[in-house]
């Protein structure tokens, strides 16, 4: 069935012969397997250009930023998974990358697009205070969630900020988007009312995006980095399984609140 | 529900308090963001260790190795899913990493038991080839493939296998696993009666292996060097989107071969 | 890591003790098993209580009416799944489903939407006519899609929408919301400045609604449809493999439109 | 790239034109549409047939047997990934299926093997006891599970499979891998050394095959059986969220059991 316009696929990432693969212009194996890095190349697979020096410091620095903190709903989803089913590694990998939705992890897209719409708002005056005070302000009057900003366990300013920001800034990075995101967290006690401390969700466009990583690709890097996360707990878990315990202990106050046959009673009650 | 006889959940990988995030033991903020690359920091997850130089080179050269080639079915799976379903790039990028099974990309670890079944027979004598020569023929015997040999593109060594074994000899890797990984392309001819080219699925565990990379966590390579090549994929796809198109071509010559109620005729029959 | 408020978990859907299975105050296996159809089950699921007659008989027609369309993007996805990873079948329906997305099958989700804001629109008065020309108009004004409307096939009314409705009216459904997704397709016109038929994803919400369908499970429906679709097909794709076939097809015409190294030169050119 | 043999895509399940939808040569809008159930288009989707009359009683049964059974593993990994991605219904509901494996819900097919097994080993002189018995101990000599018997929670037989024989036996289905099924739990203690009850798992193939279901499409069952399960939990989600609530109290007594850096003390230590 046609679906769209467009009927012939086409591509500028990948081709081969029988003899040579050539990604983004390059001789995989002669040019780029061994001469480039994992973070690199995938700067290369997603932009077409290899990253600039600050751009590799950057992009390493987010990914490592964002691959782990523990046993999260993702992790706890893709450890159950597993341990249902043991021979499906990528099945259990899928179903932890399927949490990385719009309320976690998903916001790095989301905040990209706020501090950008902050920036443009500011134009060429760059009062960032002023424009972050008027789409703070706009968020709010929508009920909208101010995106990277507030943390369940971090109320302290979340450590990983502090790091990226110095990493953005040592490697000499476009720190516009930085000012911004601070800018933001300055005025949303005046704007919202309470003290919301920006977050790592925040914090990775604001970095990036002084590198010139590109807006559509910003939520394939919590993706990518929690990947290797969960390949981590994976190996751990055909290792020292607690897929089951997880669930078991998910359960321990469980309450059903339906209603009940005649006769029923629960087991030790 | 009680499940097995584990219920308390523990894991060595990470912890937090309000301050600090604890990753294999490290500060993550301090210790590891703008310290570490990416890779090192995915050796670390897995095995609790950062990686020795040359287990960091040929990591990085087996992730660059398989991220990328093209529009293979998982792409296309990936691809088409986002078309779908365009405000869930994880969604996508899941569907493309389901595909890395047992016949394609998941191979790695299959040829990993493969390669380590025949370190064990050759024992201290190290004869790789008589030993290659007896885990053929089982397998041979027992109709079983053998496992990173032969493509359907590359009838000539892959490229990438080359590659990976020259990384490897210049990192200073532990070369058994590439020896026998060799002795196993020499044997097949008369063992299993037509040649078969090594694959890059038996050169990524003969390299990984060398540098005491985790036979568990082969496997996890492959999947996330292709979630780095498929959102490579999906940003292009946002940009130039092809989904739809694929799956226009894929039928444009569909066979039909069921019943037909009377009366129906085909469009531009 | 505690997110939001709740802390206890508890649902109102099932709970067993060692010798009953209690499902939506039901006891399973005495009064469930062997005395209800599946399609009733999912309704009791969903919303706790057995269906009506005329529940049964919409929900049973709108589960037939989207299970199956052919090699559909999210099959295809699917059969390719299952070609490159035959031991998880779960892998494979998962795929398929992850294209149930905004764009194809999902919209009965916002469909339903769309129709309730037009009833709730024309108030007592009940002209669905000028109620739905000012919603129209409002989508226009926005550039959103009608959705529900259009289908690249079917350019005449799609005839699962005639069989759907005829279904309604015979079960004695309530027809409201049948009203108001004719009186849209009459008003697109003149509104729109094209025709657009109405489609079995507007069709969809507008009978299951007038039998008290939740509108919150609106999606579940063409999910669970579909996953009967995915494993008709899967089942199939054991028999007579053509996942790769699809995927081969898909690139016959593949165009490579980025860089090429010096010397390279496609195979066949 | 070119991958096996097939090149053309063929199917018997859908073809169209832009008036007619033909399913199993069947007219999809005319015959099928408000004349046929949900659970027997199932049956005709994956077997080209109408079911019979028993088929219909035990499929719904087996249907209805398996979709619910509360906060499974996979139910909670659904909820948690819902929780986190809430615009992505779809992506929940992959992640629940994502656990149907070959420990849970997925032994239905490797138990129906098991049968299979049984039943050709008797041969015509159909001494199930002693078929079994021979099976049963090769299984243990193998250290293989016996795939479906035993279960967590119900150590006497479980509910369900009492009731679902009783359908089979009303509804005048083959009762053969009923008995065989039977021989199977009777023989167990002798061969294995402890009591194993038949659970679900084993019930439903024994009932299916007796209509006969294709073995290929049992692992079907449950995966669409469990997505009706998951639709009625999500649909809860949306409006009692539990899944962060689940995913905090499985980790309420989580032990961090690796390094920690100097100074590092846990919050409320």
């Amino acid at each position: 069935m046609k679906i769209g316009k467009e009927t012939i696929p086409h591509s500028a990432i990948c081709t081969s012969n029988s003899e040579t693969i050539v990604v983004r212009g390059k001789d995989l194996a002669v040019e780029l397997i061994g001469n480039m890095s994992f973070t690199d190349y995938f700067h290369l697979l997603v932009t077409g250009q290899p990253p600039t020096p600050a751009a590799t410091a950057v992009l390493n620095a987010t990914l490592v930023a964002i691959a782990e903190h523990g046993l999260v709903p993702s992790v706890q989803a893709s450890r159950m998974t597993l341990a249902a089913a043991p021979d499906a590694l990528q099945g259990a990998v899928a179903a932890g990358i399927l949490g990385c939705g719009s309320v976690i992890l998903g916001a790095s897209e989301t905040s990209g697009i706020f501090l950008e719409e902050i920036r443009v708002r500011a134009g060429d005056g760059q009062d960032y205070d002023k424009a972050a005070r008027q789409v703070v302000g706009e968020y709010c009057a929508a009920r909208r969630a101010i995106p990277g900003y507030g943390h369940p366990l971090h109320k302290a300013r979340d450590p990983r900020v502090t790091a990226l920001f110095a990493v953005a800034e040592r490697a000499g990075a476009d720190m516009t988007y930085v000012h911004i995101a601070d800018a933001v967290e300055k005025v949303i006690p005046e704007v919202v009312g309470k003290s919301l401390m920006l977050n790592v969700s925040a914090a990775i466009p604001a970095v990036l995006l002084g590198v010139g990583f590109p807006m559509t690709a910003l939520r394939g890097v919590p993706i990518l980095a929690r990947t290797a996360g969960l390949i981590g707990h994976l190996t751990e878990e055909f290792q020292k399984p607690i897929g089951f315990a997880l669930s078991y202990q998910a359960t321990r106050n469980y309450v059903y609140d339906g209603e009940l046959p005649d006769n029923f009673t629960p087991d030790h009650a």
